[in-house]
């Protein structure tokens, strides 16, 4: 058998990562996802290792110092995360994990985890790219530019990422990076036992 | 506009390259193939540079000890041989170049032009590589004993090659090359104007 995909996507904030990732989630149900780790209580029928894994301050505070998390955030005085070893886990069971992080979470991953396949999801043009965030119509004009500066910035790391991919549909978009991730199970083919197999018969 | 890809497919004899490759030309119309020089002479209507590049001998070992012939072979007296400029003049023209090589001719391919993408067409496994090749019914024991042995060499080989696909259904690894030259563009793109452009906005 060999190796689950971990592929990371990132993208400018209004690129339209969210629904390209839900269509993709459509599309192939049996990609797992990452489970995010935090350290704030379990509320109601929460389960550790399903919702979350729920870890003290104090642990989380570990794991960061221990590499572990790729990256986090703090809300309301807690801790959210995403943890290394859990993705290499599901992949060294072949199963495949798509997972959502910034741009710098995704090229953080790749450091730590070579393997990992990176892509950065492109808007058509920065003018379609603000079309989108006023669109939201949640954010002042102000706020709408800050975000087109922190975008400018992102994309100039766009070259770093594996592949990149232009978001005119969300159909298309999710439709090519279907097509990199069974591209890419020919190139973990190439490194896996498949070819030996076949010479050992 | 980002290049074009030059993609070369290789793999054993009676792996059933010949029939993916008709398969995927099918799908992908605008894809462009290899034309061959030849030491031979014209017949009737032929054009240079529309069936063949017509070369005399000398011109051809020219061509040969510049480095321009990826791989050539003789028959009947003649040389036939896959030259290297026209494919990167389709590949800066925009245009993707499917090309059919032997294992050596891909790898020397990838030695000259290292954007050059190698897909390596794997049988399911030897035993039915064999059928296969008796099953054509036109080869003796012996000359199918020789191909296997042939194959195996190759194979060995495979590792070497930027992706492997398994020719189990040829729709299937049809489809599976198609979606490498999907993911291939997206490669490309990165290091293209695209994300130039963008920021140039």
């Amino acid at each position: 058998m060999s190796n689950g995909l971990i592929v990371s996507i990132s993208g400018p904030s209004g690129v339209g990562k969210g629904t390209v990732i839900a269509k993709l989630r459509e599309m192939l149900p049996d990609c797992r996802h990452s489970i995010s780790v935090t350290s704030r209580d379990p509320r109601g029928e929460e389960k550790d290792g399903v919702e979350y894994y729920f870890r003290t301050r104090e642990e989380f505070e570990r794991l960061i110092a221990e590499g572990e998390i790729i990256e986090y955030d703090q809300y309301v005085g807690n801790y959210y995360g995403t943890p290394l070893t859990p993705l290499i886990t599901m992949s060294g069971k072949g199963q495949d994990v798509l997972l959502d992080l910034t741009v710098a979470g995704s090229l953080a991953l790749k450091e730590k985890f070579e393997e990992t396949v990176t892509i950065f999801l492109l808007p058509p043009s920065l003018k379609e790219l603000r079309n989108r965030l006023t669109g939201r119509g949640t954010e002042s004009e102000e706020l709408v530019d800050k975000r087109m500066g922190q975008a400018k910035k992102e994309i100039a790391d766009a070259p770093k990422f594996d592949y990149v991919v232009t978001n005119d549909s969300v159909e298309q978009a999710a439709e090519e990076i279907a097509a990199i991730m069974l591209a890419e199970h020919g190139r973990f083919k190439r490194r896996s036992e498949t070819v030996e197999k076949l010479l050992a018969e």
